[in-house]
């Protein structure tokens, strides 16, 4: 698993941020976490096959977190895209997407569909699952959490030579949960595979105030991205404004639990974004603001 | 008169070139050629102020012309603008704007006027004019010709000294186009004052084949700005698709007699565009492929 942030920065562009999306790589696919203007052009500059997106979340109908859909959509149409695309958001996400389907001349080449979704709603995408949460923003605001399924526990070479067992076929078949017999002994997988091990879990909570369906949402996950779009001499305004500031995004980072923090939709003011960093880190140690195109790998957990 | 190339690619962005967006500034207003997604961002690395934008010309609607307007367009309300907007462009163009003006939450703080052009429309702007001339694209597109008002002649210090008139005050009445009694002479401005001088001229396609209504619409501008989306071993591409080859844009613009063409709407299959300038220079010296953000300085003509 794999984030990629191809934009960070909040309410408009400047020339060292651009506007919020993150790629979340998958085994096979690529979900995309709100879709700012310029997205496209980020994506060609990063790792990440924008063909294979698969899912685009978005949280909220606020301009830096959507304009970019209607470029992404087509530029995958020209680039001859064939697989259904679907876009999950808010309440309006359906007629938003209804309108940028019809924006100028433009004949998509394949499916785009609209889910619309409430806080709690959950998705099951097989190896993985999506929830969403309320966020506190100033318009109807979703928070998601990505999480891989349960995997398997591990196989223990030891118990299994133990019970006489030499690598072969049996392993094979005991790793797929069957019972075998071997000597006369019914083995059992339980007998040489340890506890389900959990998959990676990250949360993204798109614009909001410091609140605890987030935190909530957040408990134990390997990654938090969090709003942080002032440091805390404006936090004023982050409440005015629905947004947090990077301390309190810190706060809900130790609160939750969390393994690591991103600080994202930088206010453009900060041509330096070290004092938010700072505070961050004050309050929870792995807390870091992430370059445009830079990259993070999630370990599977042990 | 400055132009600035803001976006020079076509269709889909690559990492080396944005979609079509190019800034004229003029002495105190800026005028956009169609307006690419991350024009504003782009807008933010250039010298030029965005809240000057007046008004907008948008060629056509395809995606890679328009998509910048509405992050733009709220960008501006954002940093508080209050003055009117207009947005130019070929039938269709008052739907989008407003399906833009309404896309997800978004109050404008200011006036944007849609006004839609047909072929040989002209718009008096005061100190220059605009011409809507037919494109030869694949839907409705429209080139435009910005051309400043024809200035005064120059005022001749010689033939005013020779009618034994010294500098003061009369020299402004005159440049003012009154007439002057000087010791008993009645001296008319056109004594003193030289031939009125033309003003400047830029002329921009968008996308196009190669066509007479454009090359007519050129006819003896300062600045050409042309299409020219592919090679010519791509010509019946080129033609298929409603574009201009490199040469073909300067066969134009020897026909038109203009005084310097740039090669936009690039297609991102050239990572260097150096063979599309040398087949363009072949046939017409003064052109050349102009880099994303850069500047170019139009002199008044003598």
């Amino acid at each position: 698993m794999r984030l990629i942030f191809l934009g960070t920065g909040g309410t408009y562009p400047s020339m060292k941020r651009g506007v919020t999306s993150i790629a979340v790589q998958l085994r096979s696919e690529v979900l995309l976490l709100d879709c700012g203007e310029c997205t496209q052009r980020q994506l060609m500059g990063s790792s990440v096959s924008f063909m294979k997106i698969s899912r685009i979340l978005i949280s909220h109908l606020h301009a830096d977190h959507f304009l970019g859909l209607p470029g992404l959509i087509q530029s995958m149409s020209l680039n001859g895209r064939e697989d259904k695309l679907v876009v999950l958001g808010p309440e309006g996400t359906a007629d938003m997407v209804e309108s940028i389907m019809n924006l100028g001349h433009f004949d998509c080449g394949y499916e785009v569909v609209s889910q619309e979704l409430a806080p709690g709603d959950y998705i099951d995408a097989g190896t993985y699952g999506i929830t969403a949460a309320n966020a506190d923003h100033t318009v109807p605001s979703l928070a998601y959490s990505i999480e891989e399924r349960t995997r398997l526990g591990r196989f223990s070479l030891d118990k299994a030579l133990a019970l006489g067992i030499q690598p072969g076929p049996l392993y094979s078949r005991l790793q797929c949960g069957e019972t075998v017999e071997h000597k006369g002994i019914m083995v059992h997988p339980e007998h040489v595979i340890g506890e389900p091990r959990r998959g990676r879990k990250v949360v993204y909570t798109g614009d909001t105030r410091k609140c605890s369906s987030v935190t909530d949402l957040a408990r134990a996950a390997d990654v938090l991205i969090h709003d942080a779009t002032f440091d805390s001499s404006l936090e004023e305004q982050a409440v005015k404004y629905g947004h947090s500031t990077a301390r309190q995004a810190a706060e809900v980072a130790v609160e939750a639990g969390v393994g690591r923090l991103f600080l994202v939709h930088i206010s453009p003011r900060y041509d330096d974004s070290s004092r938010l960093t700072a505070e961050a880190v004050e309050v929870f140690a792995k807390s870091m603001v992430p370059d445009e195109l830079s990259e993070y790998v999630i370990d599977l957990p042990d």
